[in-house]
């Protein structure tokens, strides 16, 4: 038998590589070719058996593909990649630049309309799971409010931050959602929280030779804007320590909807997700909604969607009877 | 403008008292009647606008109502009502016989689909929103385990087996998670339990005058079946700190996927609900999925559904713009 789903990878960095190895950890599919701005001989995958093509050659493989998983940047690469390939194929993105979604929605469903493909975009934890946790704390508990917290993760602008400081010669910053004010929320307190008071800020630095501990110290934790209004704890590490212990991506957060049903009855629903790599899990929800986007697109049900949009059930491999049986 | 979802509620137990409860926190909908198997004139809602009827006489009532919300219990009342009224009217309940829930299903889908209505079955928290996290998990990491754990939950079997003991006036027993066992599966152990090793019980007993605390904790700890394979605590308490501590119906727990990617990197999502009020709870999942299913019926999409059918964004009063707008 060979009705496995056919997926294309478009774009190969962090988020590619992730879903190179989400792909051969689903029987249902198979990868058919990662395709690259790069010379495709200089890039080397996690498996050699996946050919490598140029991104401009795409359209020839148009009947070759089933799903195209887009890979590359919400900044750069997604806003004209997006539209350009729902032209040709059925799509999933991980878009990310939350104020501009409406915009990027429109853009890629005016053109997947036309096409008769179905683009899936925004996926992933944040848009994606973490949106679809929002939205249903909001309808199941109309009155209530919602909280979204995010750590532990590394914080790429914040890291950079600490490494421009002088005196320092390598570092890294981690977010972290702050104990007291999630207890707060769980207890039913219903607080106002701003984001500083959601999180704290937590540094790992590697001092360069005869730099002062003190000084490096009072300089970060006194930077507007990064730093000065949040809680923040400095460690100096070694060099070694910092490669050993800190070289992965992790992050996750929670989502906390916290309601009144009744009189003033306190209910509390919590999602929450402890990531030891970021771009792996994203790749990981990208590759179960490019079963749902095959699903719609073989259904006639074409055109932009976002998880919203999504029934949980098109995401599993198992039929409908299946799950009903063995996971309701 | 009068355009709201005409909600109708069959059976006026914890849940349908509930559900009226839910409608009046949903402005999109409004309440046009309460059908009772009881003398109406016996039944006495929270509110006093509204109609109450009897169940007989539902049938004239199907031009008034879009969605009917049975609130019957899944042993006597729903397997008879769920085919029956999904023959005149849109339904949602709350049945939640695991074992039996594929033969529901079909009895209810014969029935939608051949009068057009759309039913879905199973909704609540679990069956419901367990169930959804249960098969996301497991579409998202493919390689890993799933851990459903219940509580702190009022368990209403265990309660009566505790006011059965000799020298018991009165008392309640709530089940609850295990903490090292959930502490294992957060640091994606991926331990083996069973449903032994994932909870404990606590009991709270009022004593009849006279007994001996010894010999009641001994009777309820070594009770076969309901506690001798459990770590049980027992705890005594006046009749007044029983009325006045231990009168809700409170219930939750967690829903915990800990699975692999890449190399060996460990990922962990976590849906959890802490509930005061496990019916009014499960009222107002009844409420937001009663909205899907009153638009799936408009759009034509008829039959029985399952939580698994239900794209999110059909729960939300919102438009899919506003959504993607606000909460993507």
């Amino acid at each position: 038998m060979n009705n496995k789903i056919r997926v294309g990878i478009a774009g190969y960095g962090n988020l590619g590589r992730g879903v190179e190895s989400a792909i051969s950890q689903n029987e249902d599919m198979t990868l058919v070719g990662v395709f690259t701005r790069r010379e495709p001989v200089d890039v080397q995958l996690l498996s050699d058996q996946v050919p490598v093509h140029k991104l401009d050659e795409i359209e020839s493989f148009k009947d070759d593909i089933d799903v195209l998983i887009l890979c590359g940047g919400s900044k750069n690469d997604l806003p004209e990649q997006g539209p350009a390939l729902a032209k040709h194929f059925t799509t999933v993105d991980s878009y990310d630049t939350h104020a501009k979604i409406p915009e990027y929605f429109a853009s890629v469903d005016e053109v997947a309309q036309a096409a008769g493909t179905t683009a899936i975009i925004s996926v992933g934890w944040d848009p994606g799971l973490f949106s679809i946790n929002r939205m249903m704390g909001e309808a199941i508990l109309p009155e209530g409010e919602t909280y979204t917290f995010w750590g532990k993760g590394l914080s790429q602008g914040h890291s950079d931050a600490v490494r421009r400081v002088d005196g320092v010669k390598a570092g890294v910053q981690y977010t972290l959602p702050a104990e007291d004010a999630m207890n707060r929320v769980r207890n039913g307190e219903l607080p106002e929280l701003s984001t500083k008071e959601k999180h704290t800020r937590e540094c790992y630095v590697v001092l360069e030779e005869g730099a002062s501990e003190e000084q490096v110290r009072e300089t970060i934790v006194t930077m507007p804007d990064y730093f000065a209004d949040y809680n923040t704890t400095v460690n100096f590490i070694t060099e070694e320590e910092l490669r050993r212990d800190h070289a992965k991506m992790p992050h996750g957060g929670f989502v906390i909807r916290s309601g009144k049903t009744g009189e003033s009855t306190d209910q509390v629903i919590e999602f929450s997700l402890k990531l030891d790599s970021n771009p792996e899990f994203t790749s990981s929800v990208l590759v179960a909604y490019a079963r749902a986007a095959h699903k719609l697109q073989q259904k006639g049900d074409t055109g932009a969607k976002t998880v919203y949009d999504i029934a949980p059930g098109l995401l599993s491999p198992k039929s409908p009877a299946e799950i009903r049986k063995e996971l309701l």
